[in-house]
């Protein structure tokens, strides 16, 4: 089958037995990867309401069409399984060099089941699969495990999706970590990995499947080549966190847990601190130009290791902005600290961004956090609280749970500060300046997420953005802070849209415009595709995963947003009027309207079938 | 403007006053052209509940981008006006040249508004208009009006649109008559151009817009060019009757008033029958390489002159078989007559079958008939009827309200032979056979339609129909008699799809396939358009024209369909069973779901906001 493989590798830990199934290309049209494929697993295989660290939760490594062909952006894959933090539907995606990998090793998916005794790997290489004992693996961080794997392997080459202590303690927002560097980080997939006592998957790849017209996808590879730097040079020069500044400016850098917007300390943090300071090298993923992944080194007072990368915009504004944190060089530690534990660096960041304001508002005293100062700024803290969560020590226990969980616990009100959507901790926008985004936490099918949302910033004019968005909806720029119908309609199609880019392995940083996106879907499967179908399947997976948690209990009521977001923004000098409660509401319930939902935000049995998820409207009894 | 002139001319025949407007680029990138116009008018502009045949009535001449453009299938325009068959929206959508002509003299519609004091004609030439008197032509058939026109105008090559003595007498299914020929036939747009003195619009122009890429569309029109026998060309050498022997073996012909879906003459009816006695030669639309047209002569016992043309399947149907008459020269007497006198030829002969079954059933005597003996079968009686109803003789006067006013009149149970939906007649597709297409007849905004419908047989495979249907939708061929969900889906895009072709002026014979007419878009108007934003479009004008409708106090209880269908159809050897209510229902509502309306057919706040139409959710007060 042009572009994919035809292959996935099902593994069951429990039993052992591995074996490889074949889906046949009308699956594959219908559900295309990536998220497509995590869902499809999820609603089909595994229970409702199943603890997600349990055997019966399924973690899947879904690829798209596009994972692995020789173009940028084709770095992504996508993780998936019941989530830990919200108990719904679950999923980490990832860039770097993993997918392709797996995808020249000769397969378009994994699915790994049940749980091991005792700590196993999975060895992947051209088609050849099998478990190896990781006995000597376990405890290790993702370094030390991986240089290990490739002595053992005899291949230096080969890459790993590996969970580090955190995984292994199944600290809930625990994530994989591919390579040292890159995570499959929201959504706590390591804690499912951990669960699994799978430590591992290590994968080499030399293969893969024909492309429908290699030519022409180089031809745009190259076209892309030539331009990036005018498209997105501001990516490559200053990577995720060139715009710190102007969020800054703006008031919309999450700063000491969301209480304000600006941070006194933002010029060290931003892209242009980093690369005065601390950056030695800009770093790709798969067949990607941009280089927009940071590597940094430091030596005093901290010894940051280059071979973990660096950090990028959202662990620089939750390790940074958000704990109050304004020493670059212990930002870059913490996220060392959390890619060799296996750290989701946002969710770790606002999980101490909580803790520290529980502190300062006197939830929390010394006796409860081991002795540490926990106020917002005090690096060292920080730290230490990462080292603590990754191994659930001390305070790390209670931490390791996640804010939902830990503020109930606190009580006393600690909810309020929790900074989180269904469980899963808020990244690095501001829903008060970024309200369309702030509907999108809302609604998110994995809890808060930034990835499938609206980025209201691509709604401005700029090179390439007209590109980007050709979808012949008059867009014009909208204010951050309108989620009036026009907005949400823009909304709808723009999640529709980033749920699509992962099904197809596509990274969203590459402007390559819609209708070249089309046209490298073509170019590499044969199908005779168009944007009308591939909105479709990003519409279909939205549907799907939201199908998945109904299933699971959750209603309307769970598509929430903590209170401080209704409530003025505590900023010298704030730029925009809190969240209106009833304008939320409205664009909340526009856009189950506009996705063909119930009120209730339930899909429909009509708008499950014109998916061609009639199956699925049997399963949810709509 | 790329594609368009800009320019809209609107004409207030109550005061004479005329000028001309300009809607601007992000209008007509909304609302496109053709129903998208039509509607936007009878929408924006005429009150609800309008009597059709007043001067408050608007009828709109609207030409897409495509229209005139070089390559085939670019012919078409839409009249349109309230419906004075049903109440509600009307519109009559034609091919020839008379669109092209309109576009190359600088106009991309007209509105047509109040009421003349006596009958004028509108001259239009090359951005130049006038109204003149049409006394003379008052009376006088479409031949001989043109030759008045075309003569004192010095101008051989004028185009006209135009009424005979139907449209003059309000006929309310007489039609406008394109050049003796092209006949934009349904929902009694002659009826309206009559009640507002309106004879004819004559046109020449020989300019027009720019195209964005003269050069490409010339290259597609060549490929087509070369490949259309292949594509397409049983429609050359048979025009669109040729399907006639299939539909009568598999009891699809509509005969006797759809009593049967046999007919022992269908041979002598049929493409091939047509070629092999009165076909003299092919003819074309604009700029179109098919010749699905027929021209005909017959000397004797009926003299039918060629300039008229020649009768298509829906003409055969409904003027042959669907009365019973096997005559071909018959036939096509009839069709001459109804393009002289300005009839709609479906309507027409569904209105003699009406009454030629309420005479047969007792309902209509001989006393009714001035002395016809009015039997299926009868040509003479057939011939004397559309003479009657074009002047409004005798029984003449009654039949020319309709076959749901008729029926009304007549009482005793007459209703149930009155083959409508809304007030307007069934065109030549059998629903208990084409169970789609059943479904389109009961939910389409104009009464029952076979323009914007499914037509089952193009979900077959068959040549250029992989491309003609390139939505990525599994279409695998499905049963006629299938209404299920997945079938109701591919109705849902291709009612949308259908909605759009009429939008853009392009006809639905030519197998561009989809992309193809992207590219054409694209190519003409230089907008970076895709199939997203068409599909859109067409989804847009559906639900636009379905708006207007609701506000005329149209309910889903209006969405029906003639009882006969959902009885055994009275065949010797009937193929299907006939339409269950229930899976008829459930088809109706799976469509409005699917397009995001109530349960009640209407459409919600949000789905029209999404489609950029809150002014008409305001207008309806949803």
């Amino acid at each position: 089958m042009l572009g994919y493989n035809g292959k996935i590798l099902r593994v069951d830990l429990s039993s052992g037995r591995m074996n490889v199934e074949e889906y046949g290309e009308r699956f594959y049209r219908q559900y295309f990867g990536g998220r497509g494929f995590n869902a499809y697993v999820q609603m089909k295989e595994v229970p409702a309401k199943v603890d997600p660290l349990s055997p019966e939760n399924k973690l899947t490594i879904s690829l798209g069409p596009l994972t692995g062909i020789p173009a940028s952006g084709s770095g992504r894959s996508s993780v998936g399984a019941k989530n830990p933090l919200t108990g719904g539907y679950g999923e980490g995606d990832v860039g770097g060099f993993m997918g392709a990998e797996l995808k020249h090793a000769g397969f378009d998916a994994i699915i790994v089941e049940g749980r091991a005794d005792k700590p196993v790997y999975l060895w992947i290489h051209d088609g050849e699969f099998e478990l190896r004992d990781a006995a000597a693996l376990w405890g290790q961080n993702t370094l030390e495990a991986q240089e290990m794997i490739r002595a053992e392997l005899g291949d230096n080459r080969i890459r790993t999706a590996m969970i580090g202590p955190a995984g292994e303690n199944m600290v809930r927002y625990a994530c994989v970590i591919n390579d040292l560097k890159h995570a499959a980080g929201r959504c706590g997939m390591g804690a499912v990995m951990g669960s699994k006592n799978l430590k591992a998957i290590a994968v080499r790849g030399k293969g893969g499947p024909e492309l429908a017209d290699a030519k022409l996808i180089g031809e745009y590879a190259r076209w892309f080549g030539k331009n990036f730097m005018e498209l997105a040079g501001g990516m490559y020069d200053l990577g995720t966190s060139g715009g710190v500044p102007n969020l800054d400016a703006t008031g919309g850098l999450p700063t000491r847990n969301f209480q304000t917007g600006t941070f006194e300390y933002f010029a060290n943090i931003s892209g242009e601190g980093m690369k005065n300071t601390i950056l030695i090298d800009r770093e790709n993923c798969y067949a990607c130009v941009l280089r927009c992944k940071r590597v940094v080194k430091v030596d005093d007072p901290y010894t940051v290791n280059p071979l973990y990368g660096g950090p990028e915009y959202e662990t620089v504004g939750a390790l940074g902005s958000c704990v109050g944190v304004g020493d670059v060089k212990a930002v870059a530690k913490a996220n060392e600290l959390c890619n060799a534990y296996s750290l989701d660096t946002i969710a770790t960041g606002t999980v101490i961004a909580f803790a520290m304001e529980c502190y300062e508002k006197g939830l929390l005293t010394k006796a409860d956090t081991d002795g540490l100062e926990l106020r917002f700024g005090n690096a060292e803290a920080m730290l230490a609280m990462v080292e603590k969560i990754a191994r659930r020590e001390g305070i790390g226990e209670l931490m390791a749970e996640g804010s939902a969980r830990a503020a109930k616990q606190i009580g006393r009100g600690a909810e309020e500060f929790a900074m989180h959507v269904k469980g899963q901790e808020l990244p690095m926008h501001e829903p008060r300046i970024k309200q369309g985004l702030g509907v999108g936490y809302s609604v998110s099918p994995t809890g808060a997420d930034h990835v499938h949302n609206i980025h209201d910033t691509t709604m401005r004019p700029g090179p390439g953005m007209d590109r980007l968005y050709s979808w012949g909806i008059q867009v014009e720029p909208l204010a951050f802070n309108d989620i009036g119908p026009e907005k949400m309609t823009y909304f709808t199609h723009a999640v529709n849209w980033a749920s699509l880019q992962n099904c197809l392995g596509m990274c969203i940083f590459i402007p390559w415009g819609q209708d070249r996106i089309v046209d490298l879907v073509k170019a590499t499967t044969g199908w005779n595709t168009n944007l009308f179908e591939l909105m479709q399947v990003g519409e279909r997976m939205n549907t799907l995963c939201r199908a998945i948690n109904v299933r699971d209990g959750f209603t309307a009521k769970d598509d929430t947003l903590p209170k401080r977001f209704f409530q003025q923004i505590g900023d010298p000098k704030p730029t925009t009027d809190p969240l209106d409660p009833k304008e939320w509401n409205d664009a909340k319930q526009f856009y189950y309207a506009a996705m063909g939902w119930t009120p209730e935000g339930v899909p429909t049995r009509v708008k499950l079938q014109a998916l061609g998820l009639g199956w699925v409207a049997d399963e949810l009894g709509v």
